[in-house]
């Protein structure tokens, strides 16, 4: 029988569903290729393509916006909304409206246009996760901004739009609508009992067992309790901490290895599949010290959402966590 | 320069991108199309192949489960949900879930095949409306239930999985997240103002017109403030009432009216697009009368919606209601 499950952060339910069950060969994708383009703007030898880079970590001490690099980061040619301006809010009777200020950039994640993220080294991986580190340090300081989000969209059916890897970062002036109820959640359980949901949830599944993916120093990888995707995968700091931009260094490098690593399994079990991966911190400006805990978010794309299922909330998952955080466990590379 | 924008009703913030502006024949789709299957199991004659029928409009006193239908509503043959059991809640540590209590429907909205609801007649549309005002006042009697969900996804890329045109219909034993929100919202401003939200946006947008695409005497059609996608379409009743299914037999037949000229003008405008049609009501047992305002939410599918968005809450509209009213405004069939 089907059963319905609550997020114990955000409250939401959700159907996991038996008499739909799908198990990874049921699910009918197109793996995702990287078509070749002699005209990506995020290529080697390209870098005029782009807007003038932002951060850059160069193998050679070459200059800026020449051949030479490891990963840049750049603002996106076609941001959603623009760092220049002032903040300004307005009225129109019953309504609220305020003009687009915001950063948009993107992190052009390899200097070669087939590498993808799953394939890349321990070391290259850690370097976008400092990358998103260090422009999140930088982005924080301009106090127009209450929320920084970084993102990755793989392949088309995920919503890509450039083959080329890389990952994008927006700050806004404002918190959006899921991370505060997440906050919001979290910090309820912490009025009521003291205590960090996340770490809470670390402790059960941890000894529990039932739904962990894969673990090592620093870092946890589970299947989480109420997904609203098959083999959505969380994983988290052991260590309590709000901010990602926080994190010491070498949590940087165990969450690389651990998400390689992941996305490997991924990849190995479900076909390469479109995929999108989200870093999810703290607000800025907000006492969330104590009740939030950063953590990334994989949902393998695998099934069509219907508009009802955002529209609604309301989420009907085919595999359950403990099958898929099984199937991944066993997918050792 | 783009806008943020606020959803007043569930605070939701938007950006209408300017630098990603999209007129109508920029967005390439396919449209959607009917393909012929000779084993649907929805076509007249093949009333064997569903569950028995909870309901049906017939034209000639047939019987049961035999030819002779306008309109049929059966459940679903592979359930999200099951009607029988108790519900049972249990806690798992830190974790909560129920059993999976609930009904899931299907109205099938014509007998042939090749029907669309856009272009069915004014009488078909109206039978849809009340068979599931008829279902909804039948499951209500349920105290199982918290909330009755119904959809309509129309062609595969919005989650439509059968092409004979048919909605669904989902009773569920949990009120679900955004539908909690929207009404929380709608309370938190008649708390505020002793109004109802609904009634305030009503009379804002048919004085202003700007937004307004279409209107007769029972409903209006309006592309909402802060729209998360483009063409997105409400049509509300003039007339404050919180439940769907305590309208009168008139409004139906407005909203009928209504819903299938904007369809057609969706159809003309943007070639036959997917789309998931929602209809919001109140939730069951709760003292929402007052607050909540029933209505219908109409989404075109014309953009790929990234994980990131549903996942963020963060939505980025490359359309403009205003544009989009005007489109649809002059697109008289």
């Amino acid at each position: 029988m089907s059963e319905l499950r609550k997020d114990p952060v955000t409250g939401r339910w959700v159907i996991i569903s038996t008499e739909r069950r799908k198990r990874p060969t049921d699910f009918h994708l197109e793996p995702v290729q990287i078509a070749p383009d002699p005209s990506c703007p995020f290529c080697e030898g390209h870098e005029s393509m782009t807007p003038t880079e932002l951060l850059a970590i160069r193998r050679d001490g070459s200059k800026p916006n020449t051949p030479g690099w490891d990963l840049r980061v750049v603002p996106n040619q076609f941001p959603v909304l623009r760092v220049e301006g002032t903040l300004d809010r307005q009225g129109e009777g019953l309504f609220d409206k305020m003009n687009g200020i915001g950063a948009h950039e993107v992190i052009i994640e390899s200097p070669r246009h087939l590498n993808m993220l799953a394939d890349m080294s321990d070391e290259a991986i850690e370097r976008v996760l400092w990358a998103a580190r260090e422009r999140m340090q930088d982005l924080r300081q301009d106090r127009r901004f209450r929320y920084i989000i970084v993102f990755k969209n793989h392949g088309s059916a995920a919503g890509s739009s450039l083959d080329h890897s890389h990952s994008q970062l927006i700050a806004l002036p404002i918190v959006p609508r899921e991370v505060h109820d997440e906050v919001e959640g979290a910090k309820a359980h912490f009025d009521a009992k003291e205590r960090c949901v996340f770490c809470d949830i670390l402790r059960q599944e941890t000894r529990d067992g039932q739904r962990l993916i894969a673990e090592n120093g620093d870092i946890v990888a589970i299947a989480p309790y109420a997904p609203r995707f098959p083999f959505e995968t969380w994983l988290l700091p052991r260590r309590h901490e709000a901010h990602f931009e926080n994190a010491p260094r070498h949590e940087y490098a165990s969450l690389a290895r651990l998400m390689g690593d992941i996305l490997r399994r991924i990849n190995k079990t479900l076909g390469a599949p479109p995929y999108n991966l989200l870093i999810h911190t703290a607000p800025l400006g907000e006492p969330a010290d104590e009740y939030f805990h950063w953590h990334v978010e994989i949902m393998p794309k695998l099934t069509k959402v219907a508009g009802f299922e955002w529209a609604t909330g309301f989420y009907v998952n085919p595999t359950s966590p403990e099958e898929a955080a099984q199937v991944l466990r066993d997918a050792r590379g």
